[in-house]
């Protein structure tokens, strides 16, 4: 593992490393915030899984969520959204290849040698980060904005017990019936659809649920909600009965602006669950 | 004026205009976030002056300053750093020409027909906002970044009664003594150094001071310290007698990380002005 940089940020530090990963095959750089407590005991951590077009970088930068995390000492960890670099397969469509990795092992070529998402967010980062740094991997929260929404829920009602809680920003909420999803899983997973349904959350809601509490904010005015579909995880979060907030926030769209507005919230949601 | 994207935030809305300015000869693009309040009443205005190689943008993503600015009812400004464009002149180090206006009034060419961000700060675009925007302009305050600190501070010392309280987060405290100045007062003032005395925050704060309150904190890691010459000010204020916090914090460096651990400390600074 490399050291990129370290910040100190609010009594903490705000790092950035990257590493030989054997699920990517290839380099994987993730940002990860530790806060003033880490230097004595080891810390809950909460997964931020990014969306479309990001790295690593973005909400580390932009979601305002360092502070809300050093007051309830709580780690953060930034993932990239997809493998990189010379030789792994991309595409000139922003939401398909790199910075697109739908948080899935893709099966076909050219994409199954390096977009194994799925084993690097579920196995091999975890183990890396309880490895190297003061985290406790028995208390875990995830959350996520957007196509990291999506991998946020769908790896929470996957990996029970794994993580105390969920809550995601504007999460692409109904892959299989969206053109966020249809396009990508037929690329990564191939035409059987059968493959496709362990990777929506509304289905995944729907047959398994999520053994802890749920938040999940959205904005009326966001430009991708017809994509995102949170109307089919709305009702399928009420067959289930799950214990859930689901939130339509009035005037906000997609952007960063929304997270950052809501991140305080979340972290606190989460933190009620880390710390109990 | 052109409204290039509004974004609902933190209940208000941060906007992204450009404008014809004729203080820089061509089009200039600010950040400006109005919080709830301006809805109803005009709000005070606290700007933020950014520092070298950044836009309108950097301080608006990465400051996590909109947060606070709504808690206290109280607009931000994001200007620009210089103007931009084909036929602006420029030049290949960071350090001078487009992203390092230094907030002066160029006299020398290049640079005389399109930097005269001094103006363009302290005139053209605080007319505009008054005139656009619900703010008030009988209550503004003003902070900044490094370069931007700089002109915070030179605006707030020159222009009495125009801002009530001024901050700095590693602010370019000396520039006459340093080269994040003589290089740049070289091209833009020319060589007689006598022109240069009225952009050095530590000369003003020594023959003028400031009258209000002023907050400066700089990190004790800052990897540009010696360039800053935060000493020399600090000396400056003890000699004058200047009603000021002037801190040093331990561990922080120049960058982002730094500005938004700190940033709810300056808006509540300015809020207890600018409410008074």
């Amino acid at each position: 593992m490399k050291t990129i940089s370290e910040n100190t940020c609010f009594d903490g530090t705000q790092g950035v490393y990257s590493h030989a990963s054997t699920a990517c095959d290839g380099d994987m750089t993730f940002g990860l915030f530790l806060p003033a407590e880490a230097k004595e005991e080891k810390v809950p951590l909460l997964w931020f899984l990014s969306g479309l077009t990001c790295t690593h970088e973005n909400a580390m930068t932009k979601a305002a969520a360092q502070g809300w995390a050093a007051e309830h000492g709580i780690a953060l960890v930034f993932p990239d959204t997809s493998p990189r670099g010379e030789g792994v397969a991309d595409h000139d469509d922003f939401d398909l290849g790199q910075g697109a990795g739908f948080y899935v092992n893709a099966t076909q070529d050219p994409w199954a040698k390096h977009y194994k998402m799925w084993d690097y967010i579920a196995d091999e980062l975890p183990a890396l980060l309880a490895e190297k740094f003061a985290i406790d991997p028995e208390r875990q929260g995830i959350t996520g904005h957007s196509m990291g929404g999506h991998g946020a829920l769908t790896l929470a009602m996957t990996l029970p017990g794994r993580y105390r809680s969920v809550s995601a920003f504007s999460p692409i909420s109904n892959p299989i019936d969206s053109d966020w999803g249809r396009k990508q899983f037929t690329a990564y997973l191939g035409e059987d659809e059968s493959t496709w349904a362990k990777h929506d959350a509304s289905k995944l809601m729907l047959e398994k649920g999520f053994d802890g509490p749920i938040l999940i904010d959205t904005g009326t005015k966001d430009q991708f909600i017809d994509l995102l579909r949170p109307e089919t995880l709305a009702d399928a979060i009420s067959k289930r009965r799950q214990q859930a907030t689901f939130r339509l926030q009035p005037g906000y769209d997609h952007s960063y602006f929304f997270v950052s507005t809501f991140i305080e919230d979340h972290i606190a949601f989460h933190a009620e669950a880390l710390w109990s």
